[in-house]
């Protein structure tokens, strides 16, 4: 008999076990009144769930891995991986929005994963999170060992209308513009201008975007506009369709894009994106980036396939 | 001037940032108040806290990875490492009980870290757990390499009295019981005697321990007694004291040990364990494990020190 | 000096007391930590809230009392006037719907009474019911005797969408009608057909709408379409608009009707019923209650007023 | 037939009820989704519940309904006889404190009264409460009509060990000495000696226990000392036994009394007040009070009865 076949066997007996051993079974159900005190933690039906995850100690994470300052690019792209293998692999995340070493990911309001229990859920996001980032760390930093396993803390928040949600997202992203422009400014005075870190600091008090934006042209020839949109908006993550090209087939695919989501074109652009039975039939017309890539090589599910799933 | 150094004063500077970007910052103030929605979460003063880690589809995980049947020794080491790493970093945790795929932290009642909010207590040690599970993979596994990250899930209970906690551990450890023997003889009836897991679940059926014992001893000649306690009993982790033999010092060490937590005098040597200012200073007289090995080279703190840090 | 004015003085310095006992002050600060084991409750915001109380024991209640089966109207005037009392005092619940010994009161998605605390808005509205529930017994009840002082327990339920909320209304309002139709038909075999209750239960068992409706016309001779509305439908309280014929002015009022929620016209009529900052201008234009009449004598706010009273 | 059975009879079918009018029930069965959004609230087992009910504006009550000043010895009464109630009905409340407008009811650890759901535990107490204190208002205000239905909020409090419910109750106690102090001195220096209540504020600012002593006792000839207990230290509901002297039963009643919780001796002399399985064997040596006398007269159940309602 092949070893996988009696592994395989065992699964489907798995739930009809019937022996045990007598004494022991008494002592544990003397104990199991303990299990009463599990306490239900359903979330409210019909509201958006958003799981945010940040990095813990970050500061000191990428110190001891020479992350570049003010944005280093492999650390980016690593986030934006581990969140994208998220996404791969729980349907009901409808999409993600990243930024420095923070993640949120939006489960549709018709969620009914895990039955929608808040521990349940955001421990398994958080896991799944934690241990891709560190398993492919080494395909984005391939010249710096990894030191330690970096940790991950999370928190669940519900909203219960699409306004509210979106304000999240705004919210987030309104908060990469500030920190990216004032961090931008501040590297650039120290790395490249001299100054020491109290000087930048001094220098940039009390000073606005245009302030910042002038100093940036003028004492360093940088555009900030012209700065990656990955630095300045973050990435979003989301499911959209893609003709695949050799097959011809249409496929449902994740983008990973760098969108404008303060814009109102972006959710006009995006209007079914909220709909609770959306086919996600919004084409991708973007570039096609290596986590594209990686999907239309593996020859992903075309559209037929994920609506046979998503039943 | 060194790039450490600017790293460092950037670290205090952090607080004091006071250079923003007005239109984003005026943007992100509109959008701010998504932030109410967050709940608080803070678990009960003066209670004991359970984090139970529980690993997510490992039946097949464990196929993929070839774990051994019915118990891997590498990958119970591993899980093993992984909560020693957690108790090695959070003081908070009093001691952890492990079986197979799941790990129990406990608290102390006391416990004031992240002010006991559930889901941030819940998420760094969740995080930490999975992280580091990957991370350290190859150190037990070296013939096998891992083939995606692992999930682990996660849920936090609260016990208000001794008893309770107690309960609570014995629970796990009779659960553990139960199921190492069952699984003991199933497959040795598989691997040894050739059945058929369906020909093996029936013939155990009905079976008490009595049975299963007979069974092993009679036909495959295995005293169920002479079975390796980290698999009948699974592993505790405590904080124990340890003399230095070279530096005369008292150590303060986290200890892997296979006690039987059902039987009353393990809670009568290790009576301090649960008061709530324990000094933790029951002697550690087991045997030297590589866990507690890697503690004494690395030059562990001392007794004294640790008091320092309990402060 | 006259003693009302010294009370008021006193509210006035209440909150600046300074002089205290010492001794009981340091006791008091020695066990005020148990305040700390307080738990927040806040409701998500955003949300409909709402407070849905239930009589105790109420069918024991309503014999000890003599109500008039299968509907007394004097409980349920004196239930829709104790609600009435409700929403008169709190001006953050929208409207109310009340049927039997139950009372569901809807607070707006913007209501931020108390911060939002769960137990504070229920226990208010709980306590303030009951309370004046008893106050008007013999407003109701001239010729009965309260004998003992009834309780209502309460709960608190959370609705995301203007969907739910309605169709939480149709559904306690689908409820009045499936137990008023059993009540009525079970009531009238027993009370006028002189059947046993077993027999009316056996003679109702499996019967649908249509055979009720036949066994109270064909041999009861009761239309049950020309039951009063109260007894089919239960009380709606909402707040409306209505034209005080002597002073010409706009009143702002809360009506007491028995209109059909289950239709569609209903929520065309009161099409901004639920909308945010509805001046709840919709016209009244049915009966003139005695609720409403006790309102138009006491010379009741003004629109105007009212206006003002919710800045 | 008796109209009597005729109910009885309808209390005994009522679970069996078969028959439904089959369009509504549909209507129901659509809408009937939104009793999903209902979350479980059960209370974490092994914790002392304290419920707590607070006078709602009662600063404004006691002027509309002249309350005496510092104490009205009729409202205290009413507060007792109240809760009294809620004791004589709750077998699972164990003892209760009332001070002023507020009352806290203690629910044994081992309480499984509705499963220990939170609403229903503290709305149930809240509404008895509630509807008892209007009930009985002329059995202690004849002189003295109601004008209106008074509120009380509440809320719930969990304790895990026995120490913080001694705590918690200490800490209502001390909170009464010191108002109790403050408002004597206060009130006298207003009533008897003719000041303002500014002057009487200003004249105790700063001034410590012995000070306010000393005032009372050299400028008013009080000796504070001998205030009624009730005013100093308010109210304890416990439930005792006592030697009927005319049937020479023991009977089993609740007491109100006005000791000492902050001294040692209250504890040692109730020592097994707080034991899970306390038979409640305390015997009562204080006073017969109105209470208690109510009680005897009732004949109320002797400890052989109560024994077999606790079962």
């Amino acid at each position: 008999m092949l070893f996988k076949n009696i592994i395989d066997s065992v699964a489907l007996l798995k739930r009809t076990q019937c022996g045990y051993i007598k004494s022991f079974k008494m002592a544990k159900s003397t104990f199991e009144y303990v299990k009463t005190f599990e306490q239900d933690d359903t979330l409210l039906p019909n509201t958006w769930i958003v799981v945010r995850l940040d990095g813990k100690c970050f500061h000191k994470f990428s110190e001891d891995h020479n992350f570049k300052k003010p944005n280093d690019i492999r650390a980016l792209k690593l986030m934006n991986y581990a969140a994208f293998k998220v996404l791969h692999e729980f349907n009901d995340v409808l999409m993600a929005f990243g930024q420095s070493d923070e993640y949120s990911f939006i489960l549709r309001k018709t969620c009914f994963l895990y039955k929608r229990r808040a521990a349940k859920l955001l421990t398994t996001l958080n896991s799944k999170f934690s241990s891709t980032y560190v398993f492919y760390w080494n395909k984005f930093f391939d010249q710096e060992p990894l030191k330690y396993p970096p940790t991950f803390d999370g928190r669940i928040v519900l909203y219960p209308s699409d306004e509210n949600i979106i304000d999240y997202l705004k919210w987030r992203q309104a908060d990469v513009h500030i920190n990216n422009l004032y961090n931008t400014s501040f590297w650039t005075l120290v790395l490249q201008g001299g100054l020491t870190p109290a000087q930048a600091e001094k220098r940039l008090c009390g000073t606005v975007s245009a302030d910042k934006n002038e100093i940036l042209y003028k004492e360093f020839n940088i555009n900030y506009n012209n700065e990656p949109n990955i630095f300045k908006r973050g990435t979003v993550l989301m499911r959209k369709s893609l003709l695949n090209e050799s097959s011809k087939k249409l496929m449902s695919i994740i983008v990973d894009v760098h969108d404008d989501m303060l814009k109102d074109t972006f959710w006009k652009e995006n209007s079914n994106l909220l709909l609770p039975k959306s086919k996600q039939s919004i084409n991708h017309e973007g570039p096609i980036t290596d986590i594209i890539n990686e999907q239309i090589n593996k020859g992903n599910n075309t559209i037929a396939d994920i609506v046979n799933v998503n039943k």
